[in-house]
């Protein structure tokens, strides 16, 4: 099962009471934060969530809303005594963001690991994570990310016992590996079904409303997605911001058909994002207001 | 009148409900802000304040939690509208730390200045405030700020008529200015009183209890210190990491007679600083716990 945290919903500044936008998961014990701007880390402890649980950390882009809390982040993971390497993915120039901002962080009690993603679409897997960044539509480079929990088809033992494959060999096979023993070959796809539905969930902030993101988005369980603005009266303001109004997000979401779509990311003039959710049903009716803490347990569907 | 906002009483790190240590002042318009870590911006529109109105930031020292929230705060002051220079001060190597900090907020609407501290004591005179930046004694370079606001002596009228001064020249010279007119000469001394009282406010975190601490809040209004640790068990500790406990803050504040002392900087391990309150008030009685938003409005001795 994965776990999944909105920690905040705000775009441009953290206020009081909405913490700026970031995500927060957990799959078979390894935490994935997507973004990290200033309040973050207090977000986190707000669920519950201890910073000592943080193994990658992907960044959309470099804008303040979005990094800024990093610093005082990597001194929180390091207080919680982490040892263990942080692996941090980015878009180019990552490491030179991270480095200048460590200005006031520049002694971790473990190692920061950087990867620099680019091109359009670049698929990485991290620790049981298989994560598509792909690039999207802002006023600076700015990347989505679909974070994917692959599910295996189902072990046949019967078929593995009239095989005559040795007990000592099911694990393995059941884990992807080939074994060989003597003269005998066994290979997983011997004794596996075909792979089941995973988990997926599609991240994106900071951007017009681009087809790539539709497209990565597809059948997501859950698709967060920003909604700078609620209503249409903002089309011109999205326009030039490189931002989407909830009209926009929602197309997006009727396009991708997820099970469920989280608006986030609001502007501080959004005072009020309920007011507005309408503007979003009536084009993808399975549409929820982000609130800071938010949160989901998914579940693999034979999951119990 | 002088306004003092206490905006947060966490050392360390921020947590839910407990911002990190900083204060605010307002005098004649200008405001001073003393640190900005992380979530400083937040707990200053918590307490009612418009970032616009920052026109000097002092830095007591760059360790993250002192400073983090600066570029957060800068781009926020920016969205406010502001295009008044803001004046940055702070111990040498400010600029450089605040222009790494600035990978994150590079363009504003509005200028920065750098006054860089060194020696014992630095006097500085700004917009009204005479600050005394006096070196304190933490792990890295450190300074605490006695923040006053002189008062003039009063101005005697019946001697300006019986000295026979023009009328038009009584308010520049009540504003310390010498007047000529032809032959006649007229200073301030031969119309305004004794200078009366003024206003003081004394900050200090992050060092251990050095002398000068004590010399610089003699007398103050409010005595603003951190009290990392609420007991004496703690003493160790104190030393190791260049903090104090309750105890040794007091012994501080009975050596320089502040009306009241206010302790902040509190270790995210003191979860209920008042239960300790009491070590400090059985040396100094007028000490009070640091709360996120107390505030004062200080007036001179013969103000309405």
């Amino acid at each position: 099962m994965l776990d999944v945290v909105l920690l905040g919903t705000g775009g441009m500044m953290p206020l009081p009471g909405r913490w700026l936008t970031s995500c927060y998961m957990k799959y078979n014990g390894i935490g994935l934060l997507i973004d990290s701007g200033e309040g973050t880390q207090i977000a986190m402890k707000e669920a519950g969530l201890s910073t000592h649980d943080i193994d990658i950390i992907c960044f959309t882009h470099y804008h303040a809303d979005h990094i800024s809390g990093l610093p005082g982040l990597l001194l929180s993971i390091g207080n919680a005594d982490r040892t263990e390497p942080v692996k941090l993915i980015g878009p180019k120039g990552l490491e030179r963001v991270v480095n200048s901002l460590r200005v006031v962080a520049p002694e971790l009690p473990f190692d920061l690991e950087f990867c620099e993603i680019g091109g359009e679409v670049q698929h990485l897997s991290e620790q049981g994570y298989e994560i598509d960044a792909f690039r999207v539509h802002h006023k600076i480079v700015c990347y989505g990310y679909s974070v994917n929990i692959p599910r295996l088809g189902k072990f046949d033992a019967a078929k593995a016992k009239e095989l005559g494959i040795p007990l000592k060999f099911w694990n393995k096979l059941q884990h992807g590996e080939t074994m060989t023993d003597g003269e005998s070959v066994y290979t997983p796809d011997m004794v596996m079904g075909a792979p089941r539905k995973g988990l997926k969930v599609t991240y994106c902030t900071d951007t017009r409303p681009v087809p790539v993101i539709a497209e990565m988005a597809e059948g997501a369980d859950i698709f967060i997605c920003e909604g700078m603005y609620g209503d249409s009266s903002r089309d011109d303001k999205a326009r030039e911001y490189k931002h989407m109004t909830f009209t926009e997000a929602a197309g997006l979401a009727k396009e991708a058909g997820p099970a469920e779509m989280w608006l986030t990311h609001f502007s501080p003039a959004l005072i009020r994002p309920q007011d507005f959710l309408k503007n979003a049903t009536r084009i993808f009716p399975d549409t929820k207001i982000g609130k800071c803490g938010m949160s989901r347990v998914l579940k693999f569907s034979d999951e119990e």
